[in-house]
């Protein structure tokens, strides 16, 4: 019976995958080694999964937010553009990030004093504390840093407190319901309200190539309220696209970095990276903006 | 923003899917909702999951073995078919059959005195005590049964009883490697000789549409044992095909009987169905048997 | 480089494949061969393949309607059923049916005289003549034949000559816009207008099993108009479920027809089948309604 | 009938796709709006087909070698890095490349006076000429292009002229056997041979994010022949990662030229470009190198 026909079980694209849209039209797929949680919780269907090529995995209402195998580059390419274009930030301010990995980037800075993080899922947060420790690698326990579990379009309103930075570390604009009033032209605007004069904040922004009218759409917010505005973006593998970044800024331009100010900035104060440093600074900012119209040149 | 496009993260065939093979080249996906236990035990990769469509779901190595909806359907056309054509199965083995829904069946024959259901993977009969309670519904804790854990072909070549009729819930021919060997010439022999006289004994036998070479194998072993041979199959929605059964027997051939005769017996050992009955037996009987190169009409 | 890592590019799932909804949350997968034709015409999307496994197959707005490996088992139990039912079916109307296949198989029984096949999609039609000639093998240019492009519900409102058996080979009632309404009390009421005293019709319905709901719609519309109706159903292979069928009959009923009866019509009548004989009349006729929320036994 | 449940015919991940192999483990998927060729030439199935978010594309053996949509971002990366570091290319060979897009870009620089294309597969190119006319934009008829239909190492062996530059626009090394030997050390050696003193070469590499293991003999094999060699990598949409190209050169370095730089050896040889420019190539060269065991930073 050894010449018979038989289905190999152990090749791809048999057995559990997580399929994930690109857009309306193409999608990836990622074999599933391992589900450790699957769960509902008030806003979203939460996942943490290992997958084969990239490891344990965060996916929220089908949309992996970030893999243990190329994270670091999403949330060093998210955090340090901005920190380093602002000369001394001291108190930052991060708006999602539930995974804790873009808290760990900003306490990097030694310079930083206190990060406060405002995610609106608690169980998020849990999620992260139990099975995402490569992630936060502790940066929940650092005493300059702040967990506080609201939605972070009333905690901007509200708050007395102004920040020389802040991050805004959402999901996508077009994925889920819930973070979509964090890309309009109104929340900016508290953004900015809450910055202080020589403050800058960036946001993740999608995909510029797979949702063009979406991005613009949150491109025009950005450029409605900060006179300094500025796009970059960078492949992440597990998101199967470049994903965009958009630095909005009252004073600074992180264009105008060179490499040598970069390393130099990095090394004063103590931080220390896996993907980001002076060229790959220049490379963020150099790199054409990709579209389905058409890339951007700089 | 409210006209902006999104992807609709709760519409199928996106997030956690299982996609089997129905043969090397047509799959069939399945949109999980839950996720209850993947583990890899000594035999086999043991999936549990809530799916849509099918509810509670058994997986072993990227094969539905049974699903919650229509476990009766598959289980039900196994067993009685075989359990009717005896006039007074008294002692029943079954080899396989984890889940304990064939277990559960043979049971429903008041005149049965002892089953014995051999099973080579303990994790599984434990998955199955712990999550499968809708298909064993207590089976495994009848006085009447006794579960052995061991080597399917190995314990019919040792013991030394004698069985009236022997049921063989295998996973497929094609599918795994731990059950090839239980669907050979030389195995059937061995089954033959713990037979009764009067005895008879059904095979479950995968796919005689898509695996049809694989089949003719099976068939051919039965053939070559047994007398008396009646193939039937009959659609599984799960699978997403007709499941083939091969009997063999020494005595007693299901063929001849009618669709009142299938209702006494069933009345007088108290057998209660959900999908078998007199008429059932019959179209079972009746069904042509489909193949690739064409279907076998009766 | 030899023992360096590849991707087996024939392997199944990769490449050109049909992706086919069974349900909102289950799916089939066909691997493409050869893609034939693929145009939209005023009414829907035509393509014509040959898939792996399957073979030529026309597939209309993602839906596959029949394949060349399997088409004989769902156009011999659409025809024949209701063919034999009626003791002289002289004229026959088929309202859909493109392909030529049901009009091949209607035209068997050589009492017939007249056969009217109404098609609303001329393009399919065109489409069948040019690569389908394992489907209609000529029917089309029958004697006997009339093919017309018409809007069936119009037709059926407006002929003025009455049908002896009345076939509806249309696309399912849960799939594609055009249809819709061909299953509906108001369309099966105009059907029985234009039967003959003794006359009957058959529609496929479908899935009962993945669209129970919709299904239910169709029996209750067949139910509310003819006094006789009897349900089957059959596992087409191509469709991964077994497909519905509903007879509306005004004073035959096929479930009255033994074996060797529908045998001495089919040889009286000069009928040649692949599938279909009097132990597959009783099959369809005794086989149990699969329906997700349980199997209706007979 | 209005608010039964019904299955949406012209969403994504239904109908005809194209699922490619990023990886052993991950997929990506592409809905299919037209297919204008598929046949199996002597080396490899060739695909043309219009698919959504892309357009136009070449697909050879399972894989999109190039579409309409982000073609111009692959061939400008790969042609223009190494003819900007030549101070003045007049003879260029490019093995591969039978879109035509890749003697395109070569042909942009006014100051080549022959340009010799080479690819094993007539079909491809005929493929090329009929369908893909956005690509080649009549380039195959400049009086300055040569093409040759030949085994690419058998021509490097024979051919007596010397080249300024050498583009190796291959399928992918781990995808398709026919390419493999052509990034051997063996068959640098001989591209080596054929350069002048001042040449370079530079060729695609496919994925050292994917396959790492792969690119890596790929490197090795350049840097054991060349004295220079420069690795650089950008994402291209329709692949899902970022394509790596590999520079081997004999003495000039593309890494040492800046921004002013690049442009005005664009200006003064008159290449226009989507894509690529002084910032672009200083971006091409700073980015990281994406692996899987961790980016390589410059």
């Amino acid at each position: 019976m050894d010449d018979l026909p038989r289905v190999d079980p152990s090749r791809g694209l048999i057995g559990l995958n997580i399929i994930q849209p690109s857009s309306d039209n193409t999608f990836m797929t990622f074999k599933v080694k391992r589900l450790l949680a699957l769960k509902r919780s008030r806003y979203q269907e939460i996942v943490v999964a290992d997958i084969e090529d990239f490891g344990r995995s965060l996916i929220l209402d089908n949309y992996i937010q970030s893999s243990e195998v190329d994270e670091y580059i999403y949330h060093e390419s998210l955090v340090h553009p901005a920190m380093v274009a602002h000369p001394n930030p001291r108190k930052v301010l991060i708006i999602g990030g539930g995974e804790g990995a873009t808290l760990r980037e900003v306490l990097k800075h030694e310079c930083v004093e206190k990060a406060v993080m405002v995610d609106i899922d608690r169980e998020v947060v849990e999620m992260a504390r139990k099975y995402l420790e490569k992630w936060h690698q502790g940066a929940f326990d650092d005493p300059r840093a702040e967990v506080v579990i609201a939605d972070g379009l009333k905690y901007v309103r509200e708050v007395k407190e102004k920040f020389d930075v802040i991050v805004l570390d959402l999901t996508d604009p077009y994925g889920i319901e819930i973070s979509k009033k964090l890309y309009s032209e109104e929340f900016y605007r508290a953004i900015y309200n809450i910055l202080t004069d020589e403050g800058l904040m960036v946001t993740q922004a999608g995909s510029s190539f797979f949702f063009e009218k979406v991005y613009d759409y949150v491109l025009r917010s950005v450029k409605s309220v900060f006179p300094i505005v500025v796009e970059y973006n960078v492949w992440v593998p597990v998101f199967g696209y470049a994903n965009n970044f958009i630095v909005g800024s009252k004073k600074y331009d992180p264009l105008k970095l060179g490499v040598e100010e970069v390393d130099n900035i990095l090394a004063k104060r103590g931080v220390k990276t896996r993907f980001y440093n002076g060229k790959t600074h220049v490379a963020l900012m150099y790199t054409p903006i990709y579209r389905a119209s058409g890339a951007i040149k700089r």
